[in-house]
């Protein structure tokens, strides 16, 4: 029997990071004046090592040690070949995952969380906030800042943190504090509940409070936590993608193609950035983000500069964007709900290095029933959307009988978002498209913005 | 870095299951007559292969190549050491754990129920049913079934149906059919409803619903099938034992202490009984079932002939049983709310093999509370219970300053189970104490049944 997972052992585990800063070139984020922005600007915010490491443009940075002890929990992760569902769509096609559902919170997020906090705690802070939408991150951070004795504080966005209470029970259960954002705890939150004491609430506003909570403590010791877009996040998700050259080091493989969902881009960069180096150095190989229809970021957004957050806190960032203001209609895969995009992530599509697909609602949750009535187990609602372009291109694979290797990221499992599937299951969910006229207006935002360069970095 | 995780390959899985009735001596089970119950009463309920299973007396009993090739989605399951927890209570003992909660389905379930829809399949089945409380077994089944083509109805006892709505859901997604107990599909459920239309419903009318959903099939091609208590299905289990024993061989460490949670007893048997038999070849070890205290099966109830179910559809069989109508206190522990107890694990307590703990809820969620903050992964409220009873062992071995070495079994993830941290966390779980009266009231319903005798195999 052909084995269906590949195990590295632990003292095989990459003991470096990969940073794509040291071979793309890329517009520098601006501050509120329109000039590149300095990191001491940044020191409020987050701690300096941390900030060192966003501006840094070594390849290879070590992973401190206590950082590998924690990721060793769940780490290395599996990489698996996926016979179920080859037999399933009966394709000569190879399909191969990396699976980052094994980790305590369930996703890839936590790969960043324990380094942030590593780093947070190395330099004195006692306690991080952020803010979270569907719950991922906030679940990972509460995860890492337990395993190294920080206080987590939570902004969640107030919609899910009623629709979704298992995400704060979880939170709880490593002593993290979720809060329903808008909260009476910062000016931000006041402010929006005065203007509206039912509103939802927003990743905007959340964002918003969780920076305020940061920067406004007196003692000095609480600082802000991201868990996508920016550059240290990319940075440490590459353990994923450096694992799986290795695993497949081991057996003789090398993919023809990788594919990874994209909401903010952090997923889709830790398995992909490490193979997008080899593809810099003469490689042959393709490489595809994957965003909904719905939220068409890389697919059909404009290469501009853009702020990070509704609240317009944030630097410039040079990104895809549908602007700030942007809403994504409701699809149920939250990861995959945000305007913009990691810059590193839009420069490579800028550079013709990966080439970025869009799929439905319904095509990804057809994609997850598949996967799951094949392999066993349930994909996160973000995961589906890298799973339909797996399918279509095995597929495709099939009709020109071609023995491809697909490689993709098993991003997270669907396990606290099963009331999704229940809905897709019972024809509840449908697709959404968004209009030339919605395109333009959420378009307005960042039009008298200063323009990115187009860079082409070889 | 001392390594957290030791992994079998697949190729090193073991290849048969360990069959404790080789070595020890048992009471029959009893039909309604009184008499030893024959292979062919059982052929309506389950297929024959299973019952002919159910009864062998050869110690070691072949995998077949499908169910291997199934397991391999999870299995072999990391054996784990428990550096974090050791660390967070200071002692000097050595804990390892085996991880059950990898399996699609989040827990050990899976061992069997792909062990019998395999058989099921083999003996011409189309369809099982079954029943299911808290949803992990009904989830298991509902997994193994996709992967051998075969439908399954899970009958689920509505309180649960409609407080945990996520297990359907996952059951749904592997396309089960699950639905509230007492339905209208069988007589028993429109008996039941009949008597009292709100009524929650009960794991006893739930069995019967299922039993007689697959019996009352003219076309001969459904069967039942139960996922603890019954010989085949504890046989199924023990490759988690028999694959910590290679991993053990690996490190060249053998443990002192082997734990297990004990509700209907498959866990417990699964990791234990190869150490028994060791045991019984002269090893020393020590070995303890644990369960809640407010069903104190083992610890408590006499030694008795008596129904597996509440509807007393089933023989009677030789178990440590608190009485077929006793419905233990609402604690918050699905898995372990059973009346009685496999009769392999109660003839090894009568054998004096192994030696069974109870701990109450609040000592169970502050243990799983100790793990999750150490370990980073959050236990099922079963596999809290035996993490209680390795937290005791840990610290008596701290204060006698030995370095024991301690395996238990983590049955399964609590992922679906946040709710009850939540209240443990906010202070709404309390322990449950059964009065002397409440025993004594339980215990008449068998007060007229045969009695099983004493028998100690060697």
């Amino acid at each position: 029997m052909e084995a269906r997972k590949i195990f590295l052992r632990e003292d095989e585990m990459p003991r470096q990071w990969y940073n794509i800063l040291a071979d793309i070139k890329m517009n520098p984020p601006l501050g509120p004046d329109g000039k590149p922005i300095t990191p001491d600007a940044l020191a409020p915010v987050f701690p300096m090592n941390l900030i060192e490491q966003e501006v840094s443009t070594e390849r290879w940075i070590n992973i401190p040690e206590p950082v590998m002890n924690i990721l060793r929990i769940w780490r290395p992760s599996p990489l698996v070949r996926a016979l179920s569902l080859e037999k399933a769509l009966g394709t000569p096609a190879k399909i191969y995952f990396k699976n980052e559902s094994v980790s305590p919170p369930g996703s890839h997020k936590p790969n960043t969380a324990v380094a942030q906090a590593y780093y947070n705690k190395e330099f004195g802070i006692k306690r991080i906030t952020t803010e979270t939408g569907a719950g991922q991150w906030g679940s990972a951070l509460s995860f890492a800042c337990s395993q190294f004795g920080l206080e987590c504080k939570v902004f969640m966005v107030r919609v899910s943190f009623d629709q979704k209470p298992y995400r704060k029970s979880m939170m709880a259960a490593w002593g993290g504090k979720c809060v329903a954002s808008p909260s009476n705890e910062t000016k931000a939150g006041r402010d929006a509940l005065q203007k509206d004491p039912n509103t939802p609430g927003s990743l905007g506003i959340a964002i918003s409070e969780a920076i305020e909570a940061a920067v406004t403590d007196e003692s000095g010791e609480t600082r802000y936590s991201l868990g996508s877009v920016l550059n240290h996040v990319m940075l440490h998700q590459t353990i994923i993608g450096l694992e799986a050259k290795k695993q497949f080091e081991k057996i003789g493989v090398y993919p023809d193609i990788v594919i990874g969902c994209a909401g903010g881009g952090s997923n889709f960069a830790g398995i992909a950035f490490p193979f997008v180096l080899d593809k810099i150095n003469g490689k042959k190989i393709e490489i595809y983000p994957v965003e909904p229809a719905a939220c068409p970021t890389l697919t059909k957004a404009p290469f501009v500069y853009d702020h990070g957050d509704t609240a317009r806190y944030t630097p410039l960032l040079p990104m895809h964007s549908l602007g700030h203001a942007f809403v994504p209609p409701p699809f149920h895969a939250g990861g995959l709900r945000y305007h913009g995009m990691a810059p590193t992530v839009s420069q490579l599509v800028m550079e013709g290095l990966i080439e970025p697909k869009a799929v439905t609602q319904l095509d990804a949750y057809k994609a997850g029933i598949i996967t799951t009535r094949s392999e066993g187990m349930i994909p996160a609602p973000e995961t589906n959307h890298a799973l339909a372009c797996v399918i279509d291109e095995a597929l495709k694979a099939k009709a020109e009988k071609k023995e491809k290797v697909i490689l993709f990221n098993w991003s997270g499992h669907g396990l606290l978002d099963l009331m999704a599937y229940d809905k897709y299951l019972s024809n509840q969910l449908s697709n959404f498209e968004l209009s030339e006229a919605e395109m333009l207006a959420s378009e307005k935002v960042f039009a008298d913005f200063p323009k990115p360069a187009i860079i082409k970095s070889r």
